[in-house]
């Protein structure tokens, strides 16, 4: 235990915008403090080469990763790696008694052989994996809560997951009819120097990519498949946006009773949403920007009926950095520290 | 007849983004001379001090619009007003003996009855309207050549049609299970001052707009019902991109063949569009950037099959002015005075 | 005083950028609680229609503007209006015992005669005008403690400001050799329907405007005059950048000793700075990006030598919608009440 | 000689967006037929694997780098390599009797002590580094005409020494008062994979950099001293700005004859330029946006004189890769084959 009563927590991977992310919301966060600072490329390095503007206020150096030091350190360990990487790790830190929190795909899924199919590696660590909790706070709260692993949910799965899940866990809609047209600004790319996602390029222009085959659709598949109660297959299309932050989800599926109207709809999500505090379900007629959650770790969905085609369409957005990424993770560290599930984290978007 | 043979054309509305487009492709347009430029509210001003950056081009003022006077000097008159205008306009100036291209709604829909209820105005220009043809020339280039009335196509419709026309054309997919997810740069609003297209409010944001409602779902449909032969009903979500211009159209589709792979797709769209100059289908496995189209008069045309889910997924970008609106017009002119489609347009985007 | 001993405040002018970040930053502040939102077209209308994203935190309407009411039930008043209201109203409510800021230019001039010539507008409220202090914390902390009016500095003149303090106090440069170029994302031109505020003209585009005639231009020179200890004269020209928030302030003057280095600057800016917790002086060979600052009340400074000219160039980034307006009017509110200069303002940047 | 008489011409380094700019307008100039297309690392490779967009027009392989074939095959050629490697190549294109046109800095000085010191490379061709004019047309058209190799202006130098040369030429300015604040869009970093060029970094940011060290400095000095007739230095300060194309220079100058006034300034200016198309004058109180040239070969300047200071300030405006670069070259090119300056070249931005 920490200064003044605070928990000592570590971040694994701090350079990256997941890194980053952490960095500023874990030192504005009451509950704890930042113990550990680690990467393997950038160790040695003051954290301000990396980032001059945190200069001023991080004078922590990043240190090499050792799995038995940071145990010593930290109570709460943030892996915020590659995929691949954190289930190297994570075995050990659960073994020392540490609370984890992986930002990657290694935790997400139930059975390793979908994660091997998609991801092409092999697992060594069975017993561990299925310790692992799916870090959706607004899905499985309390299994959250009682957990020591979590595979914090992909970007784009968040999204998509708080906007069908009212839909699959009410039999509202025919499974197999759902699309989901995913929007995402450059950041969810990562802090990599890659041509297509230089401003020359990415700017003033719009494109999808991965369609049919992105690796985030198995794991929206996984946890619609559990609500669901049955397998499901989805449709998922990731495009890139010419914007830093954000995801709109843009979801499409046939309504088994087509005489539901708009509002029922938005009857039936406002209580499915009731005791979520990060979700907010817009007005009849409203439907979201993803400016609106920027900088916050809100997600704000609208919903419209099209009384022509028998489908619900219904959008979702989160700032992708922080809903969908860190502040997701500090959302299930709060719940597993039996905190409030809002504490230290941002609410309310810099709009504009 | 004009100056050395060329034809004298006249725009009228030449202060919005589609007057400025057509200004400067017809400028550069070696069969035409610019005759007449003519609008209500900027009447008497200098082209120039709406667009500065053309005032060492552009000497003419714009004059005020009277129909009588235009067809006096022009033989080809582009109409480039709000919807509910051109109609007013249209029968003297064809009834004058000149070529229109209206890139309003109001000469794109075969039954008036439709643009009624879409638009909300009574027409009674039933008799001219009938001789109108849809200026898409992907579909209709014999019917445009021999026409004197030419209803443009919307920017959505024309990227969304060319997704879909040969799939609908062959029969290869069930037409009510089409979904069209597009995407738009903000000149797509025209060049009016309103809050939300303001560069503080639209960028770095993203959400979808008109869900279940746009106007261009009838001039849609009705084009995919004539493909069909029956009527058919789509799903269409428009959605503001932050980006200037552009439009991408991701279209998904169930295949009835479920046995169809992308190659077979690919030989499909490619001897469709054998004879479209400015269509091109991608090779396999590359999907369109709107920004390969921006400043060109091209569609690129990118396409998937998802085996998993057994649809088809198009994607296709143009830029929203060009082969979206003032280019398209131009080609339309083209065909209807013989003389070549690409005569005078641009062949290549400005990429990056 | 208001529930559980916090400061009833309230903000005039709440529908524009100042308003809504008002709204978000006071909401989250310790020591206040909103109890007064008013606005004059706006009156009668909840503040979530102007802001849905805020819908769910806000339910108060935007009521009428009488300066009577508004002083009985606040303690502290934010008027965020144009220019030529808040000297209309001001009187009242510093008489009525308000603690009053403006964030218009009626309060930044000792001499009504300047505001005269570039405002346009004759004063009446001179009494009330000499009792007030110009915002600026880090030059007038102590004044502005205990004044009771306080005139908030324009974003641009924050930005140029804290670049030229240090040089000028110390006599470091030739006043009049003072060159200001700088560059204010669009949303320094307020929640106005403006086309050349349109993304459609703004994004992907530069120009410089009010050139050699800029209204903070007198402003600027008001502060540089006092800190010179003479009239000083300084060239000033702003330009429209395509990106919503930020201002960068280049700044070049020539050294009055041709031997000081940068690092002898950074010195005397750190030292200047020592207690202004909002000012972050940059590492020697540092330049400031404007996303550092974005979402958060820092201004970070840079600072260059060129020993090839004789001159110093300092670059000073602020966002421009919080140390450029609203956070800056709360970190004066946090002065006259007696609370940590930093008491509830954002620390960090969300950066990227 | 080519086919139908067109003259045929290679680029050197046809990957980056210099090269891609090259190959988009020679595509459409009609004297010429693009012969060969050269790359060291991108070698062996189809063009459109670099640049999809362009599969269906341009079916060349990319292909090795040698002086002796590419001199069999072209009668001019362009380099568009990184500095240091056309002195490598130049002189036996020369020798062999090819027209060579570099797009880098290696041919641009006159004095190879001052391309020694900035640029860090010892040189041994300097009997045809001699021969070398620096092709900024408006200012050595008639050398160009006449020269075999010409060191093309980088993108900063043309737009600033534009906005400079009527003031240099004419003695109007006390020429060690000028400094010029340069701003450009990201693409004139070129096609590299650099954090700080990623979307997610530079969008909705901006900042100086390279601040009293950048080596287009001694390049503009080069150029105004030989205007001046006497050495001169020049403070020159590059930004970043986030936008892909276009270039900003903001010149401030003390003006000799404080009576001079900005009517003044456009004649001499109008004057100057009277015989370069290429150049376009704005009429008084225009200050011209980087948009206005986006996608032609245009460069807008605009004058303003402050009365107050003694100062003028001239703002000019390039497409930093047309212009600025790929344009540029071309117009120099055509100095050199006798034809019209502006064949081949697009005449009009492509606003908005």
């Amino acid at each position: 235990m920490g200064d003044k009563g605070r928990v000592p927590v570590g971040i694994v991977g701090a350079s990256g915008y997941g890194g980053v992310q952490l960095v500023r919301l874990l030192m504005d966060h009451p509950g704890v403090e930042l113990a550990y600072l680690g990467g393997e490329s950038s160790a040695g390095k003051p954290f301000s080469a990396l980032y001059p503007h945190l200069a001023h206020r991080v004078s922590q150096p990043i240190e090499p990763v050792d799995p038995e030091i940071i145990a010593d350190r930290c109570q709460v360990v943030f892996l915020s790696l590659p995929n691949g990487l954190a289930c190297q790790m994570a075995p050990t830190l659960v073994e020392k008694g540490c609370q984890v929190l992986d930002l990657s795909a290694d935790y997400r899924f139930s059975d390793l052989e979908t994660y091997k199919t998609w991801y092409g590696t092999e697992r060594t660590d069975q017993a561990v994996a299925a310790t692992a909790v799916y870090g959706l706070p607004e899905l499985y709260r309390a299994r959250i809560a009682e957990s020591q692993l979590i595979g914090c949910p992909g970007c784009y799965p968040t999204a998509s997951l708080l906007a069908l899940s009212p839909l699959l866990k009410q039999g509202l809609i025919v499974p197999e009819t759902a699309i989901i047209d995913a929007k995402s600004g450059t950041s969810g790319g990562g802090r990599q120097a890659k041509i297509g996602l230089l401003l020359a390029e990415a700017d003033n222009s719009l494109g999808a990519y991965g369609v049919a085959r992105h690796r985030h659709t198995p794991e929206i598949e996984q946890i619609c498949s559990d609500l669901a109660g049955h397998e499901v297959t989805i449709q998922f299309t990731p495009h890139l946006i010419p914007m830093v932050r954000g995801i709109l989800a843009t979801v499409y599926a046939t309504l088994r009773d087509p005489g539901l109207v708009r509002e029922d709809l938005i009857t039936i999500y406002t209580a499915f949403y009731r005791n979520s505090p990060w979700v907010t379900v817009c007005e009849s007629g409203i439907y979201p920007q993803t400016k609106w959650a920027c900088g916050s770790n809100l997600c704000y969905i609208g919903i419209e009926v099209d009384p022509r085609t028998g489908r619900v369409i219904v959008m979702s957005v989160i700032d992708n950095l922080i809903k969908g990424q860190a502040g997701q993770a500090i959302q299930c560290m709060n719940l597993m520290m039996g905190w409030e599930e809002t504490l230290g984290l941002p609410k309310l978007g810099i709009y504009p």
